[in-house]
């Protein structure tokens, strides 16, 4: 497992080496496809270059575990915070967001060279530091590694958005590159059905113990009422459906930011589809495949979710309820994540057991799942002190959550518990739905 | 009292025209003082010309009221639709809302006009009408004169921003005209002092009976963990210190897009401040008066109201402390509102006691109080079909909940349960501050 | 003649004063048909509000004029320099242009209070001054009198721009205003004809005496080669069947700015046009009137006019050959100016002899006709010192040079020699096209 | 030379292929530094990549040359005309401009071996084709030529423009690559001199014969006044002076349109350049370098330029005057060009004698100087039928012309009638100031 160990506080120094080398090599392979030139490029301001994501992530761990080393470590370069941070107010100055697809140097091979310098200090760091001077940054260590895991990701996402953006729509691996998707099951053809769960004063958040982010945190109890989610993600079939019924011209579906984006954007219907000659394609990291009418829609904003749930007469979840969802059908963190590197969701697979209604299948991976709630701090978050304080707290406003992980996350890095969150106009993660009602 | 009744479904034809009447009078009476240019302008796109809310309001009971009555009425003007739907898109298509200020037609001796054949034909509605007829109605009827005590509320608002906009800045009813505030007590000039209140599974919303606005119901339950919230709302003084302690300037303080909002919006200050020569002044609709030290602090955004927070060491309340609060501490609906006519929030009055600690003072009017809540749907909501549903249920996105009422609200208009909201960067409408932390 | 003396430097102080009352009476006239809302509002950053000329032209003289008279003169109000300056940097600061439409205050009636106190103070001047003081402003004075004639102009225009901006579509002076047009002659509806002008070295520009715009000089030489121009504007018959021939479609004709301002725009035909059920209207100060076939075309931008004339393989004329024709062929300052009181292009009238292939009929009025000459400076030209150096000579960038006047200007401001000149993408004066080509 | 030969028509198909060699092996030879990661960006939507301009080219002959073969040619890839089509609307749709950088692919390597496919193809037409289809396509071969000596020179300032945005302020060629320039002459720290031309009708444009742009043609005759020129352009040193003299913030050098463009852009000194620790210095191709005070000012906009004219008592030259000068002083195309690969202007050399006030130096090289002459047609002007009309005549509106050429043209591509235009805002291009004045 190439994340093995990554959410693991009691790991001794040859566990930490060896989760670090993984983790840092699955960032390398994912990148090792690309052309020089697919590094460089920035499609829009939301996504970043595929080697600031190298450096950033390298920068990250020279800044919150390295520089931290007593005696200190003078950086590999001193030019580079300016480049590499990405939002750290604490920590400096940096380059605009929307500028780093200016920067041609650091080159490629540059970055690289940057990566295995930053490599050799955190080695030479586990193999020198003291017990305590560990101890002191295990917390960050830990972090950065979650935090790569994150920054893989959005390689994928922003790979396929620079791709996608080039009107020769190149292959991300080349011709026969493709991994085949498992067998799919019938759920995926036939309507949904519908999952129910009690209601209660419930548990809701990470207890500690294992690393999980500050935003899963403080655990706490919230009043859950009864209600039912979906056994699968919304399908390409039924999305169709909604699109085919009008759903992308008719107000009465949709919030009124909602309306206002899609008039704004033109949209007409979810990110990387496109019509010929009647037939509904898709752009892939695969290149242009026809729409897989039971895969789980993918590339739909918020206000695309929430529209399409009015229209099937249903609702996006809570996150308390998602989560719930997922603690009492016990299901297991396993599916389409980043490892089975097909970057793709899939049909719900056969090996799912259609009988089973206790359980939601493709709760984990494939596509991340819209909920209705807006990203809030939970009762009695408090943001660390410092600039890791930055991480996550300060962008608890105008974002939605999802969960779940997707086909682009690691499989080590997702939990029941896990908060993803973006604005409700994004539609570049592989961001699905997957309905609820009352019960 | 000019809103006696708006609340009342069990209102009688009598009862009803009584309460309609004093509505709309409210509503020009506070026209009154405007020359006929300042109904015109629209100084931003979110406020609107003071003869568009004259001639909305009208609209309102036309489309919703008078066009549902039995053989039908003609609208007085069948263009008025265009110009004077706000949102409702079952209703037809309408103008830009950035385009309001443009029309100088109709004019405002037409608009008065056109307000006059609606009153008269409401009236003939009230006194011809089936009874079966009137009681299909009811509902909108009443929520028409809640949609204008709306209304009311923002033709000072708009009218504040409006007159601000010019250099001149012109006095709202001249020279002479403000209305004295009562003699504030000490505690606003001490520290805040904090009202505890337990926690519990709490019936949080409307539970029908009288007027409501759809968004507060339906009443359902929430665990709601204790709290305590300050005894007032935070004042002039109070966050002069925040600014004077670089405030605007420290980002830790600070949301990530309320950093942005305030470096896009060059914000220093809160709207309506301005410095000269050392002194601290503020526009009120009595022209530009010196910041009353003791006043709550008003017409910041969200995200200047969450960064005061923090810096403060505290927090916003959520929506459910707030209405909890509200309820257990058993205060009435009183205090500076619209029909003081101070149209300023003022000092906390020396009637208040100082020595009760058992209730949070000024909960009602002065200024609207920032939740740290998002604008969503109560469990359960579901918007009312046809244009109505409109109303209220397709804004519950990137807004922020608001609770109390201001010195521009008709008390009538105002309840416990009453949420209002704003897009956290609004900073027109009479907003401030009331710090609230865990127990 | 409204205008008569304008021009006239040699004016005694009756003169003068009869120049003055009859210029400001004029403006005035101008306003008589508008409500109060009218004066106020600002379609587009390009028009200002008519309360807003009419202040500003009154600014002027206090500005130019009294404000050298020695032993001086307070202002009117103080305050209004901030307001009614438009853009003299050596004078001092003022609001933003496109914030002209936010003031309600000073209202109507206080600006035609202040244009009163204006009047009352320049006939004190007139009537108190000693000689050499008179002398002084002189030429300031005339140039306020020429001024207030372009703000005349921009009144109609400006009030045209803001009720067509108007969904009502009102009509500036009510039902039954409207001013029938002469009886067209038949040279409008057969083919223009060539009238043929010879070369050689021509003396181009004013030559003083009279009053004219700095930019009109100095008078020099330009050497001219042979040519000739059409005998009439291109008409709305003609520059439909441009449109129809898909002219908004073909890139071929255009200029690369032309074509863009055309996509970014959204043009498919010229401004104030539009299509209904199968028929051409276009908006008119009395409201929306059917297309006249035989009226010059107009409220194209240079672009349209430039692509008009290449698709009739023809180009526009330069401006030396526009003043070279106008001079050699004897044209007389006369035809459908602002005095008619039609405010709209008209045919080419019957009184026009169409035996006459000797003279360019309409040069003078109906439309501002585009050249082909961007406005740049005359060899030797200086601004003058001081605050009217940034009269015209600071605009000599960007912009096309416009001749011969329109409906809506004063027939006594128009010269052979007159330069008018606005970016090539405005529409919203009265701008219309005249081919030309070389022999 | 390496530009030998591209403006001559009577080449044999040996000295085109020389010719056709050359010109493209210099393109190469300018990329010949850049890392694979500096072909890739595009750091404004004016600028373009280097690996865009490599393509463009190659584009230019298939389009232009080769597909005008009888028989045909497919194209090397039947999907690049719509990446490598800059704008000719006659040839078909393309990508938007701003995009150009968003392209990863193809990738360097594939525009070479595009380059190279059709190097080929090119070789093998002057092989084999008939001598009259070489003749029908001779006119485009040559102007493929000149066309890809003015790619090398946008080379030169996109790839500068894009390494200035970079933080880290790369060198092109890296350390040690910077060429040395002559020995100044004392020309250049004492004040400039004045050269007197005589007044005339002097013949203007180019006369056929040899090649030039369809823009320097037909040659006619244009009425020039006396005037003066300056003996070399404005340096640093005296650009310096005016900027410390308050240039950039005293509106009455400025023209309008010019002061609106140094607000909206903070402008405060010429681009490239900055301020530290008291010391002016310029970013260059090779690096960050103190600022000359002898080297022509460079990187200004007409607007500053014009700006700087007035406050030193002068004003730019118009084309005409440039032309007259250019020719009676009998100037030779001579200096700092591409080929002395400086890619910066030079003070100028100590070779020019200074007793010399018969001519103007560095009249040609160094820096294009900026005219006070908006481009326009000259009398008599048709842009040819077809896709080549569009090549320099559709741009005829809201530009200036530039006369001379600058360090990064190629010498060969220069002429006394050369007329390069930009819009006054543009500042990427290496644009200087050579003052004029009447006589
Ligand atoms: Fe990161
Ligand atoms: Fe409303
Ligand atoms: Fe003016
Ligand atoms: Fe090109």
């Amino acid at each position: 497992d190439p994340g093995a160990g990554v959410s693991d506080f009691g790991l001794d120094r040859e566990g930490l080496r060896a989760c670090y080398d993984r983790v840092r090599q699955t960032t390398e392979a994912l990148c090792s496809p690309l052309e020089v030139e697919d590094y460089v490029i920035q499609s829009m301001p939301d996504a970043s270059p595929a080697k600031w994501h190298l450096a950033h992530t390298s920068w990250f761990f020279e800044t919150f575990v390295l520089s931290s080393w007593e005696g200190g470590l003078a950086p590999v370069d001193s030019r580079y915070g300016y480049l590499f941070n990405s939002y750290y107010n604490a920590v400096g100055e940096r380059i605009a967001r929307d500028r780093r697809g200016l920067l041609s140097r650091p080159t490629v091979a540059e970055v690289y060279r940057y990566r295995s310098a930053v490599d050799d200090r955190v080695r030479e760091f586990l193999d020198r530091s003291a017990d305590d001077e560990l101890d002191r940054v295990r917390a960050a260590f830990i972090l950065g590694l979650n935090h790569e895991q994150q920054h893989q990701e959005l390689i994928v996402t922003d790979v396929k958005h620079g791709l996608a953006a080039n009107p020769l729509k190149p292959s991300y691996r080349g011709e026969g590159g493709e991994r085949a998707a498992a067998q799919p099951s019938d759920l995926a053809s036939g309507p949904p059905r519908w999952v129910e769960f009690p209601g209660g004063v419930r548990p809701i958040g990470h207890d500690g113990g294992r690393f999980a982010f500050d935003n899963e945190g403080p655990r706490h109890e919230q009043l859950v009422p009864p209600f039912a989610l979906a056994d699968r993600p919304v399908t390409n079939r039924e999305f169709l459906a909604f699109l085919e019924d009008g759903g992308y011209d008719r107000p009465q579906f949709w919030l009124s930011d909602g309306w206002y984006a899609r008039s704004r954007n033109g949209w007409t219907g979810p990110l990387y589809w496109e019509r010929e000659e009647g037939a509904w394609r898709s752009f892939t990291l695969d290149g242009l495949r026809p729409l897989g009418p039971d895969e789980p829609v993918c590339h739909v904003s918020f206000y695309e979710a929430d529209a399409y749930a009015r229209w099937a007469g249903a609702r996006l979840a809570t996150e308390a309820e998602w989560e719930t969802a997922a603690v009492l059908s016990g299901a297991v963190v396993d599916g389409n994540f980043l490892e089975s590197a097909r970057f793709h969701p899939a049909a719900v697979p056969a090996t799912t057991s259609p009988g089973s209604s206790k359980a939601p299948s493709q709760l984990f991976g494939d596509v991340w799942e819209w909920t209705q709630s807006p990203y809030t701090p939970y009762r009695g978050f408090k943001p660390a002190a410092g600039a890791l304080g930055e991480y996550n707290g300060k962008f608890m406003c105008n974002q939605i959550i999802l969960r779940g992980g997707s086909c682009a996350s690691p499989r080590s890095h997702i939990r029941p518990t896990y908060r993803n969150f973006f604005p409700p106009e994004s539609r570049w993660q592989f961001t699905g739905i997957r309905l609820a009602k009352d019960v």
